[in-house]
């Protein structure tokens, strides 16, 4: 009797953030696959969940990656990465908000969180617009601003204006000295555009579960200043809200990416999870007609992940195909893995053994590979039995 | 379709050093693979490979665990325990030196090297004999001792004396004032017996290869007295030779736990692989008659393993019968990975994550449940596709 065949496998992970990209992920399993079935069909397929790492993952399937000079959170010009992807329906730009305005850099700036803004973001798009692109795709993950999309939208042509007739900045520090919004000018051709935002976030913008009481902590805002910057949002969500004649402040996500979903949401973008988004894109679901084994992971898998993240998505649209999903995963968080095992045909770690957070880390790429090499011994083992063939190892 | 059945799986794990037992690791195994599979034919086989825990393995299987007060390695009375396991050719006694003369004692005891003794091995195997037991399974590993063996065959009445025709004590220290052997009074009820004495150690007595050059320096003795202490077993050696006109002291393993397998071969004992003779007794290869999938594991995996460790013991049997065999252990050494895979269907380690190895050690049951749990799934995942059954997680 013949050995059963490898199984066709979608490698489908997310990044190992800190470490790998999602392809370098993708890549280091398929290695590690490669040298049990050394001619499988092995289906790489990076994911991401709309945050950073979106744009890697998009471009390791097709594409084109551009680069450039926007203003940065704090205003100092920086180069931030974006993607063009063809499709039938004409260019699309995948644009990571966090490659403009990131968290990351927060602790580099100098300006407090009162006078970042999205301005860059909206520089790009602008740009993107001056190229024809009309559609955008906007991942709105790893933001270090709070500054409700008003620096977004200024560059796309809305007019601040205080008291005395004056711009103000379009950071939360000049907004609380708007009088006065004037949308006239913003540029018709947003209006042409279809924008797909990805987050999955569900704030709105103000109050209670908003960006300011609930993410602006994370970026910088004092206790005491959530009361007075979240007003200060909320007045200018009331004028740009009038000034267009729709509403968004309200709305799910709207609280995302500092208030810039509320911006995008207000230029008509439509809130989806990147998760769903990323995984469309690349062709998830075609990857895993007639697959047989699927393996995603991601950094570190905990609760999180449970709320939909990539690698939960991924397990999601395994099972609707009747393929099993192994999660393969730098870290897999004890308190969550009873829920996880529910979802997984298997939860699976990095480490060979103890190991500090910095060794996992910077070899990471070679525990993947040994890691993924045992998963595909194991399986294997278990489809010769199941097949009635002897066990033959090696 | 029906999902097919789980494997009858032989668990078969060796101790998990310094926090499980080898029954507690089966067990815990046991528990992890009965989450996927409730009804599962699990049959627990815990191993050992002659060191510490051979008694533990050996007695989970059956035969009952007695306790004696002998002199310890320092002289200080100290409890020991011993097995009796019932078998055809009537009991068999299993003798643990590590429970008599522990290394891991070695610190904590006052006297050096030059002063400890095997006596207490000797007083153990007296009373056993005095109970009737002519069959001896001794298990030499982690003792702390180097005095030749002396000190077990002065406790079955070798006499040792010295130029005055004093008795000297049968340690390094007494036996470098040897001068006379007299071996009129040793036990005749020993070459009665059947003895078997374990150890993966083939050096000699003496030389360069010889049990002081090798494993004396840490048991504590110091590099310069390992010639004049080498020099001191040659001639006891030579002497208790003579005396019983029989020859050992060159031949493997007669350097194993500090000559005390050179004692046990003047008398008769046979040399054998601890991990074969245990896989022996607990019955290995009946379990895996039948079986479809085999688990085993130790504290940690690395080049040592693959020089005949129990389970690398279990993969070989396994194999002979066609089963596959799984590697779950605390820690992989990296460096051996690539040579363990020839030999497993897959290698595993307990940790979820970066952890500390104290933390592995202390949770070591609920990881290894963890564990097992995840290659159940990643099995069942495996089976059902090579059966042709779609995938249902849960």
């Amino acid at each position: 009797m013949n050995r059963p065949p490898a199984p066709v496998i979608v490698v489908a992970p997310d990044k190992f953030k800190g470490s790998l990209s999602a392809p370098a992920v993708a890549a280091a399993v398929a290695q590690g696959l490669r040298r049990v079935w050394p001619d499988a069909e092995i289906r790489a397929c990076p994911v991401a969940d709309g945050g950073d790492g979106t744009l890697d993952a998009i471009l390791a399937c097709g594409g084109t990656r551009g680069t450039r000079e926007v203003s940065g959170a704090s205003g100092a010009r920086r180069s931030a990465d974006y993607g063009i992807v063809e499709t039938p329906l004409g260019p699309t730009a995948i644009i990571e908000v966090a490659q403009i305005v990131a968290l990351i850099d927060a602790a580099g700036t100098t300006s407090p969180v009162s006078r970042r803004t999205t301005r860059g973001v909206g520089e790009l798009v602008e740009a993107l617009l001056d190229q024809g692109v009309r559609r955008f795709l906007v991942g709105l993950g790893g933001s270090s601003t709070n500054d409700g999309g008003a620096g977004m939208l200024a560059a796309l042509g809305v007019r601040l204006i205080d008291a005395d007739g004056a711009e103000v900045a379009p950071t939360p520090e000049g907004l609380a000295a708007l009088a006065q919004v004037d949308a006239a000018s913003l540029d018709t051709r947003l209006a042409q555009s279809d924008i797909t935002i990805m987050s999955d976030v569900d704030n709105p913008l103000c109050g209670a579960r908003g960006a300011t009481a609930i993410f602006g902590p994370q970026k910088g805002v004092r206790d005491e200043e959530v009361p007075s910057i979240d007003a200060t949002l909320a007045r200018w969500a009331g004028m740009i809200e009038r000034a267009l004649g729709r509403e968004a402040a309200a709305t799910p996500g709207a609280g995302a990416a500092g208030g810039l979903g509320f911006a995008f949401k207000l230029a008509g973008g439509r809130l989806r999870s990147g998760a769903e988004v990323v995984a469309e894109i690349v062709g998830l679901d075609r990857a895993l007609a007639g697959a047989g084994w699927a393996i995603t992971g991601e950094g570190r898998s905990d609760a999180q992940t449970l709320l939909r993240k990539a690698p939960f998505v991924v397990a999601e649209k395994a099972r609707a195909r009747g393929v099993p999903a192994t999660l393969l995963s730098g870290a897999i968080d004890a308190a969550a893995l009873r829920e996880l095992d529910r979802h997984f045909s298997g939860c699976f770690a990095l480490p060979a053994g103890p190991a500090s957070r910095d060794d996992s880390m910077s070899r990471a790429a070679s525990l993947l590979a040994d890691r993924a090499e045992a998963l595909a011994r194991l399986w294997s083992a278990a489809s010769q039995a199941a097949s009635g063939v002897m066990h033959a190892p090696g």
